[in-house]
């Protein structure tokens, strides 16, 4: 496989000044499934980027012990109680992306609402799996649902836990093969020098060498995932591109932030995000 | 009916300097009944507004289940348990402005809601219906209130839900006699080129051309719902100028703000209401 | 009474550089018995004033269900249970200053808790009286303690509600004179122009002609008192100045807000306590 | 024993840039044992000031009643229930640093998670010991685990309650004895020229200078047990070092803020951890 390192021109590729006549309906509908009682954190970041993205309607299911935090952090999203099974699969079915897994413990509850939600999705929606639900797909055995298009983001342990593949087995060839077995269409690995891959894309993969270590703070995978919810919401032209502009925008943050502090703290990446993103549509424009 | 096209100009008709010798009790006591259990953030949202208009006596009545992230967001509003409806009777008849409707969900409780403060309403009241309320009005055929002077506060999609018009139908015409047909003294039609209309004005109706798709995302209405409420506390002289300047300001600061900024988010709006504000009065100021 | 017109030097008179070596129970015990369920925010704005003058520990005692959004807004602060009402009285007692009545709700539990701090407090204590506990000494005939040192801040309705006095028959002689009735030590009476009177200084009150219509808003009166409290809890040596000074910080910073403010909100005249102390003994300094 | 006096050097020292292939396990895993009903605002400022070190994992072990209010304020970090003892235990052994006493309160349940948590903990683990366990330490006759390393951080009077000596009888010789006696490996005895001790080294102690009274408020001291914590997750190469960083770094930023604040609040300290750990690496490398 090729490798391709990312550059910069993939953010203007994908992240295009809005039409005019729109409304939030045309800017996604986002269902997170995050935040198990003592990973509430994780849940709240995601659905604070999720949010900063600029996607149309957010909403977080979650257990309810986490309803006040969110509330208080980012009354722009919606909280629903992950306990109403009945509502959530309602949510579940009208959602145009759902993500899946950040800040979820390993139970058996967490379990079934990973199955449950698998299992109603349809060709339409987008899916991202993220954090402890990648885990409990290898430990569990649990199957990629195929109707919904996929993205996994694993960090290097995680996808170890996923497959097997041990962090020194993890080459591009093997991790294609195994996102190929999986059933998986898009796989953003997570580390110092992040891989995006595309199930469609079999001959080259992308890098990504901008991110640093300033990013290895807890949150900071929680923070991606939000960032990829909120693309896939709104920019479903090409999701592999939409991936790639995500986890760029997500590291050119940190990156800048980085200038000035020694780590970049999840929630403030967060913050940058309507910022950044304009700064993107504002080079487009003035090259017009 | 003859389209009028809103300036800035509104807005120092509208904002004006407080006159030295006033108290809080000068700038309205606003009621906002808002937020069922799964949308409290648009509740905070909308009393967050209110407060950064500079109302002078603000409360939220909402499920108890929103108290503690309003507190956490906005100190500086009162909150009230809406199943005490007692109390909530009594402060509906204090108020001199209620909010009916932001972040309610469609249910039998939130009609029982809705019919009470539409019972107890009088003449010197003013009544804003924004969100399900107004769907709630269509659906279950609820009679807008004649005493007060209400408020209609719907997006496109409400706007068909109350009254059957679908959005290719919403001409100004048919939304003028629908209007009457309703009852509602003025009528605020959000869109990309939001219209304002007054009962009590058959030949002219005002279009609202500054705002854009950076307003395209959840909180949005609610933001705006609490401008309206903020300003119909403390600019009383003519209720159709009032609203006009209301929706000015909020895409006007959402216009600032898009400048930096690839959406506007709703609480950074909120943010900026006393300094856009003051930039009017000063401008007034300067060209005196 | 001759007037005086309260001037900056005031601030300068009273706020000092600390003293190099101190700690922070120099500056002060303070408790706040303030909050019932309805107007958490009100404590939570007067705790967060106290905290931000720089007093050395401070406590706010109110409704438990004021607790998580005292601890998410001011962590600074500590957070007791009001109804444990024997750990309430060991605090009453150890405290230097104690505040009550911002935020309480005129209730028979509320009077409990004034009448049995009042019977506590001892000579060396202040204590401040604000809000509806004011309203409440005038209807339900509670004396005020004559032990501790203190000081009343009502508005002018609070001030006739305790007095009888209307607002037109509030003049200096007549303010005076039920001050000495009701054995207050200090009196703050908040107006468009509020006047400061001491029961040992039967010649002459001091007027604040620096506040404006932008402190016209809900939560001022909550944020002074707070002021008022911790510059107890630091500078003792002369109460008299040290509550002017208090109350002229107070407006000085909501005017300086104003420039570029159409109304000062409590929370942000609150943030900007440490800044503008420090304004003050910057110049004392450049002056020696 | 020889008194050195802290320069800034000791940040260039010990706050290294991070090495580009890392990820959040290489910052630590951190527990904090700390905050008990009354005094959950400690436990949230230790907390938020251990994640804007930079440290990998954090979780704060708590009164479950602190767990909304940790969340609104700081996402980044896991909470769990410290009455799940089984829960708290398996944590404890997994955690690199381990937190214990800001913002407990003397009771025997606090007694029971000092001793169990002291109990446990192995050689390769740090130990800060801070707020009331060090007063229990002294009060309830409980014995400082030798095999992890452990660091003490009282002020004067919480040091004379531990060791019996009055602030007069702190002398270096007298608090090292005490130290020995204690079995401590290192002591930060904090006060307006706060002292660092180590057992193995004892012909000097280090003196800080650079603190001033505008850090005499309330939750000071969490702050910097915080922020020792997350350097010992981080900076492991020689904890004398790596403590006087620490202590260093707090006042420094104090002192930054005491140049526009009357008072440095400790969350404005905390916020300003990312920024000021950057400014020491930025001038290395522009010094290479």
């Amino acid at each position: 496989m090729q490798k391709k390192i990312l550059k910069s021109d993939i953010l203007k590729e994908v992240i295009k000044e809005r039409p005019s006549h729109s409304n939030k309906t045309n800017y996604g509908r986002i269902l997170l499934i995050c935040g198990s009682k003592p990973f509430g954190g994780a849940a709240i970041m995601a659905t604070k980027s999720v949010v900063n993205t600029g996607a149309g309607l957010v909403t977080l299911a979650s257990d309810p012990i986490n309803r006040t935090a969110m509330l208080s952090t980012i009354p722009e999203a919606m909280f629903a109680d992950y306990y109403d099974r009945k509502n959530l699969s309602n949510m579940t079915k009208k959602a145009d992306v759902i993500l899946i897994g950040s800040g979820l413990e390993d139970s058996d509850f967490s379990e079934e609402l990973i199955q449950e939600t698998f299992s109603i999705l349809t060709a339409n929606q987008f899916l991202v799996i993220d954090g402890t639900a990648l885990s409990m797909i290898g430990k569990r055995h649990l199957r990629i649902p195929q109707k919904p298009t996929s993205v996994l983001t694993p960090h290097q342990g995680e996808w170890e836990r996923m497959t097997g593949l041990k962090v020194s087995e993890q080459t591009a060839d093997a991790n294609f093969l195994e996102m190929q077995k999986i059933g998986a269409d898009y796989l953003i690995l997570k580390s110092n020098a992040s891989e995006i891959y595309a199930q469609k894309n079999p001959d080259q993969y992308n890098q990504l060498t901008i991110g640093g270590p300033f990013q290895a703070v807890g949150g900071m995978g929680d923070t991606l995932a939000g960032i990829v919810a909120g693309f896939l919401g709104q920019f479903r032209h090409d999701p592999f591109l939409t991936i790639q502009a995500a986890a760029y925008l997500h590291s050119w943050i940190a990156k800048q932030l980085s200038k000035q502090n020694y780590i970049a703290l999840p929630t403030r990446i967060s913050d940058q995000i309507p910022s950044a993103m304009r700064q993107i549509t504002l080079a487009s424009e003035q090259n017009n």
